[in-house]
């Protein structure tokens, strides 16, 4: 009967316990801060990577057909135009297209040297998503934004897998130079 | 009678005076010094300028078709391995395709910005003419760059204008900083 007892009481607190940790867990994640600014300038060496990779993309690129409909990023607004929470959106966005087109890619010329700039990639996003989680509820997308996150998703959903392929290589280095540093530098990307 | 012979003589002055500085002018012309050392590196506003075609290039290749059915510039070799002749006259050879296909590109969102390119790369071409002219007349080319240079001047004749555009902007930088800067650097290429 004690023993029934105290069986119960470990329970109630082991429960407890997971509850307290399972709860501090999820808003420690919460919490985790929106730190950017450390791709105000991406290191030399990592920046190599993703050359690499675009010249070796562009040795082969033309053996396939690679033609577009439309220019997928383009856009006829400069990223400092829009507000500090939208740009962090715009280059999620696009980063969730780029990893998941990079990551298709079989030929194995690429596949290789791919490994690195896709890690590098896919620790942004999770930056990027950290932040999101701390832009205030009732943010509002700017009209801007979402007509061209619409155009954006409809297009690479009609595009073929040899145009989505070089339209994302040949816009890397202006998503790392431009717009994810424009989103780093925060109210001081004017 | 007297004005005649005067006359006379006045012609024979002219001519000979103009037979002597024609010829010197063409030994001129044939003894201008070849002098390649100032291409060991480009200016970077010079490069700036071939950057931005490439940049606007890219922006609107991909709606185009370009697929080729070759690697025009492909080589399984490096330029080091060349002779110093021989390396000469592989850049003077991309050079007459690349020039002659970037005259031709009448999209107006790249003739303006192809002004200065193209002013250099003439330049460097009139350069490399003198280097040849230099050569000895006995310089056999090595197997390799004639085997290469066939292939290469049949792959032109043999793709389309789509293709050769984008093959041409898509190598220019290899032309500058890897073959022309090899040419430049004469034996210390290794």
């Amino acid at each position: 009967m004690l023993q029934g007892k105290m069986m119960g009481c470990k329970l109630l607190l082991v429960l407890t316990l997971w509850a307290m940790s399972t709860d501090a867990f999820r808003k420690g994640a919460q919490m985790k801060k929106c730190h950017l600014s450390k791709y105000k300038s991406l290191p030399p060496q990592e920046l190599e990577t993703f050359k690499n990779v675009k010249d070796r993309f562009e040795d082969i690129m033309l053996l396939s057909d690679r033609k577009c409909n439309t220019k997928i990023f383009h856009r006829n607004w400069e990223v400092k135009e829009l507000s500090v929470h939208d740009r962090v959106i715009l280059v999620k966005e696009q980063l969730h297209l780029i990893i998941d087109v990079l990551e298709n890619i079989r030929d194995p010329n690429l596949s290789k040297p791919l490994g690195r700039p896709l890690e590098i990639l896919r620790h942004i996003r999770e930056d990027l998503k950290s932040c999101t989680r701390h832009q205030p509820d009732n943010h509002q997308r700017s009209g801007r934004l979402t007509s061209w996150l619409q155009q954006f998703h409809a297009a690479k959903k009609m595009e073929t897998p040899g145009c989505l392929e070089a339209s994302v290589v040949l816009n890397l280095f202006r998503l790392l130079n431009e717009d994810l540093k424009c989103a780093a530098y925060m109210e001081s990307c004017t």
